[in-house]
Parts: structure tokens; C-alpha cells; sequence
């Protein structure tokens, strides 16, 4: 590009006149025109410090008359390990990675828990990390507590907190700073499935780690509320509107929810996909570390969207990226997530 | 779905057993699921109000050692008329919005100007529909300088605002309610292939409504600021780390923006696909009625993807979907949008 391409004003009449500044070299060779004098700006006022802050993480949609409020706890990123899909090598994952934009060699998971609003009941849907790792992580994760003030959400006028499943990325949150519940008029709720699992004893010794040192902590956070939740059966109807439907396989009571007011409905799928999510909606059939039963998730994920795709059905994603709203498609031999447009106003 | 059935606890250990309630009949037969009777929820306060509020929408980035913050102006949705797309007919208007998961016979627009700070110039790209259609849309769009002030940006401290094309959309939003420069320290950078057409009456002459319609209001604006905006060229580098590139057709002096700060960079594309961009991702060839030239549009849209999806390029579109930011994918004889991640830290 020579200066005197960069003098000729587009006029609109001739096209190949435009066109010659549009070119791959152009647009790439940054570095050579930055080499050119740039227009002198006046310098009124000094120079804006960098924010360094980034907007709580808080989205709001209807559903019928119901308000849902996607609610970022955070996302955390990690070294990818040899280990973290069971079923595949590492240069697989990492052009899989690659394929979804991400950057290979560490994978990055997002928490967001929900909270549903019928009109009648305020119900929070998971609870995210917890405050420990808010600490731990410097804010990465455990942000839940405070993009629910953000939100506009008091915990105290939380009537009913509904778990997935008992990790601990769903179930820290439970706690607030003083080791009580942090909602503290709610009832809790917790899969009948999935209280049967945890509090065995038996079955912490038959699992490997990951899987085997989650089980103490399962007993710490219920511990400390006394060991009473709820526990629920699938396909439940929960609190009005919002019924539970069996998705076992990441864990054997594993459940998802289905939010229907009106005509108008959405799945929270919970972990159908859990960690970097995207990874297994485009391969449903690698293993995750964290799945009590692979070959189990594998069926309940072909059988989640194999519905969902055909009925172009709505769902929110505990690990999609926030806000985790989104459609699913049949992609090649698996599916990709086609996140929903966000609405600026509700 | 019988009692007998939801009452069965899943252990993990039966396959059979948990897909059994997860069939396509009991997910979609919420009117069934919801005869059965709530679990009880000690009700120990008032209903919470619905919000009726969403955040505002502001997202942050680093691009190198800059800050983007794209800001959101808001969306409106108007029905989808027969002259929308030029040169196809309505029902295969229809099918491109389904396939979007997007409702029929109405089109969305979003807009998203975007801030940039380098760390010693705070530069705003596009300013949106202004607060006139703030008050007249009851604040659906217009939304900018609100947005603006949630994201800790000070309008006062704002160095440069480069405007990409002179359509409302992007210059509405240069005027405050007193109609003086929103930005008082500011320096206002117009393509001067714009400013020499809008500037030119005999080019409303020659062009039908809607582009007939928008010279007056170019007039009205810059008439306000005393019709002195800097006139740029393409190619330049308008502030240290921002360079302008042609790509016209959407109007004859049409700019793109490539933000680079290191090895990193953004394509701040303005207009390339403009009011539903996802139609004309999909369709490149889709001639908009507000297109100036639409076969140059279509030439510089595929330049520009082509490009992109090749070098897997980061873009930040106005008429995107808020945040706006993410990369684009050859999909079919088109392209498709796919959203970058969320970072809910910076």
C-alpha cells in the first residue's frame, strides 16, 4: 500500500478503486502502516486509566410470565491434562479446541447457576464454588454471591434452592462466609439419586480421584446444614413450574429442570455437558473424568439433544459460556451450541 | 410417566432403569408432569417482585495492552417487510430466520458502538440512535450514553469518536440532550468518502427512500456540531493502534476498523452486514434496502469473510448480537457468526 493508495477517497462510483485497499496484505500488515504519521489528536484531558473491571455477570429473560436470571459465577482456566477426556489423546482435544476458537493446550470452564422467579416463588438452581475459592481463585470463580446482589436478588427472599447434582461447583454456594446456609429462608433440595450416592460410604472406595475426593466434601457443605435437604424424585414437579427430569450419567442421580410457564418453556440442563462444555457437545462420546458413568452420560446427551435439535427447544447451560442460553444443533456426528441473542432490555 | 415410575430412585447402576424417564414424552408433557402435586415450600416470605430490569449491557476485553468495551445502544424488533431484502422473496426471508432460531415475520436489530482505550487515547467507535429515539422506542434503543456511564466510562474523558458510516444508527448518538457534542472533548473523525457524499444534494436526487431520507438527517446532526468533523481516509491510522480500512458498498465511503495493540487485534467492522447481520452472513447476496451499492456490499462481505474465517480473525460487529465479538465460519455459500466466549473477569 502506498500513500498514495491511502489518499483516494472512496467515492462510491468505481468499484475496483475501492477495492484495491481491501486486501489479506492490508488488513494484516498492521505493523507498516502503522508507520504512517496518525492524525493529531488534541490532548484535552489526560488519559483515561484502564478500567480493569468487568461487568457483573447477570442476564435476565422471560419465560412465560416468569423472570430466569442467568447468574455468572465465573469461569476458571486450567492446563489441559492427559487425562481430562478419558477416551481420546490430547492432540484430538486440542484440534478440537482449536476448532471451537479456543486455545489449545488448557480448557476453561464456566459456572452459571440460575435463578427463577415464577411470580409466586423465587428458586435459585445451583449455587456455583463458593466463597473459599472466590478467595482462592483472586475472584476467578465463586462470583455467584455478589453478581446475585448485582442482580438485584436478596438471598433472604430465596424460598427454595433446587441441586442438580453434588458437586462441588453446584453445591459450595449452599454456605455463606459464616458456614450457614446462605439463603437462609429456602428449602433445599437435593435429587433423592444423588443423596443415596454421596452418603454411601461404599462408593467413595470404588472410585478413582477425581471422582473419590468430592465424596468428603458432598458431607462437609451438608454437614454443616444439618444433613436435612429435600430429597427429589424425577420428573417431579418441584416448585410450580419447574419439574425435574432424570439426566443421569455425570453422576448416577444427576438431574436437569424444566422451566414452563405458559407455552413457553426452557431446559437447565445442568451438566448433560459439564467442564468445557462445548468439547462434549461436539463429541458426546468422550469420556470425562468426571462422569461417574461414561458410556451412561453418552446416551443421556445423545438423548437430551437429539430432542432439543429436533424441537429447537431452549436450554440453559450450567457450563455453557455465560449467559449459557442457547440452541443445539446436529453437527457432524455430534452437536454445536448456537448461543441465543442477547435481548437488552426483558 | 406413572407415579410408580417418578418414584423410582436411580442408583447408577441400571441403564435402563434412568432412561426410562427420560423420554421426549415426558419431557414435553409438562401439562401431565404438572398435575402431580408440588413438593411442599415452607413459605416464610412475600413473593419477590418480578425485576423487570435487565443488566446493562456492557462487555470488556483486552486486545494486547488496550481495553474494548463494547456498550450497547439497545435493539428494536420490527415486522418484516415485503422490501426488507431485495432480491428474495419474504418466505425464504422466513426460512433463513428459523433456521436462526429466530421468530418469523419480524426482524431484530442490534447495535453495539464500542470504546477503546489504548491506555493514553479513549477513542468511541459509533455512537448509536441517540437520545431522541431513546425517549420515542421507551428506551429499547438509544441506550448508549446510560451504557456509557454503567461502564465507568466518562464522556468528558473521551479523546476521539471515529465515526465508521454517517447512517443515524452510528452518529445519533454524537449529540447530548442539549444537542451539543455528547462528548465535549472530543475529536469527531468522519470517512471523508461519507462526508463527500452525505454533503451532496445531488445524491439524495438520485436515491429512493430509505437512503433518501437519511441525508437530511446527516445534515442535522454535523449542522449541530458546526460541520467540522476531521475527514479521514482509508489506510490511515486514525489514533496509535486504530487503522481504517475501506469497505465500502453498504455506503459509498463505508470504514472498518482494525484495533491492534501487540500481537493481538480486532476488527471492528461497522456495517459489513448491517441491520440483521445474520441474514447476511447467511446470504451474502441479500441486498438491503439501506445498502448504497448492494453488489459492492456483497464483493466487500465476501473479501472481508473470506479473510477472517481464513485467518480466524476476531470481529466485532455493531449489528451483532451483544457483546457483538466473536469469529466467523464458512457455512455453506456463506458464513455463520459464532459468538466468542464470555470472560466473566477481565
Amino acid at each position: 500500500m502506498t500513500l498514495k493508495d491511502t489518499n483516494r477517497v472512496p467515492t462510491g462510483q468505481n468499484t475496483e478503486e475501492h477495492m484495491s485497499n481491501l486486501t489479506r496484505r492490508n488488513l494484516l500488515a498492521g505493523a507498516a502502516v502503522a508507520a504512517l504519521p496518525p492524525l493529531a489528536v488534541p490532548r484535552a484531558q489526560a488519559a483515561a486509566p484502564l478500567a480493569e473491571k468487568q461487568n457483573p455477570g447477570w442476564y435476565r429473560y422471560k419465560v412465560g410470565s416468569f423472570e430466569v436470571t442467568a447468574v455468572t459465577d465465573g469461569a476458571n482456566t486450567n492446563p489441559l491434562s492427559d487425562s481430562y477426556i478419558g477416551n481420546a489423546p490430547k492432540n484430538e482435544v486440542n484440534a478440537a479446541l482449536v476448532a471451537n476458537h479456543l486455545p489449545p493446550d488448557k480448557v476453561t470452564h464456566a459456572y452459571t447457576p440460575v435463578v427463577v422467579n415464577t411470580g409466586s416463588k423465587l428458586v435459585v438452581i445451583d449455587t456455583g464454588l463458593g466463597l473459599g475459592m472466590y478467595q482462592q481463585s483472586k475472584g476467578a470463580v465463586g462470583q455467584f454471591h455478589t453478581n446475585l446482589a448485582a442482580a438485584g436478588v436478596d438471598r433472604n427472599a430465596v424460598d427454595a434452592v433446587i441441586i442438580s447434582h453434588c458437586h462441588g461447583d453446584h453445591i459450595n454456594g449452599l454456605l455463606g462466609a459464616d458456614s450457614k446456609l446462605a439463603f437462609p429462608n429456602a428449602e433445599v433440595m437435593v435429587p433423592a439419586g444423588e443423596w443415596a450416592f454421596w452418603m454411601d460410604d461404599a462408593n467413595a472406595a470404588r472410585f478413582p480421584d477425581p471422582i473419590k475426593g468430592q465424596f468428603a466434601n458432598v458431607k462437609r457443605v451438608f454437614g454443616a446444614l444439618g444433613n436435612k435437604p429435600t430429597q427429589y424424585e424425577a420428573g417431579k414437579e418441584l416448585v410450580p413450574g419447574i419439574t425435574s427430569m432424570a439426566t443421569p450419567g455425570h453422576t448416577p442421580g444427576h438431574a436437569s429442570h424444566i422451566v414452563a410457564s405458559g407455552s413457553d418453556k426452557v431446559l437447565i440442563q445442568a451438566d448433560v455437558t459439564a467442564g468445557a462444555a462445548t468439547l462434549f457437545l461436539n463429541h458426546p462420546e468422550w469420556k470425562s473424568a468426571f462422569d461417574t458413568d461414561g458410556p451412561l452420560a453418552e446416551q443421556t446427551r445423545h438423548k437430551v439433544y437429539d430432542m432439543a435439535s429436533a424441537d429447537k427447544m431452549l436450554i440453559q447451560g450450567f457450563h455453557f459460556p455465560f449467559p449459557g442460553r442457547g440452541y443445539v444443533e446436529k453437527s457432524g456426528s455430534g452437536y454445536r451450541l448456537v448461543p441465543a441473542a442477547w435481548n437488552p432490555a426483558i
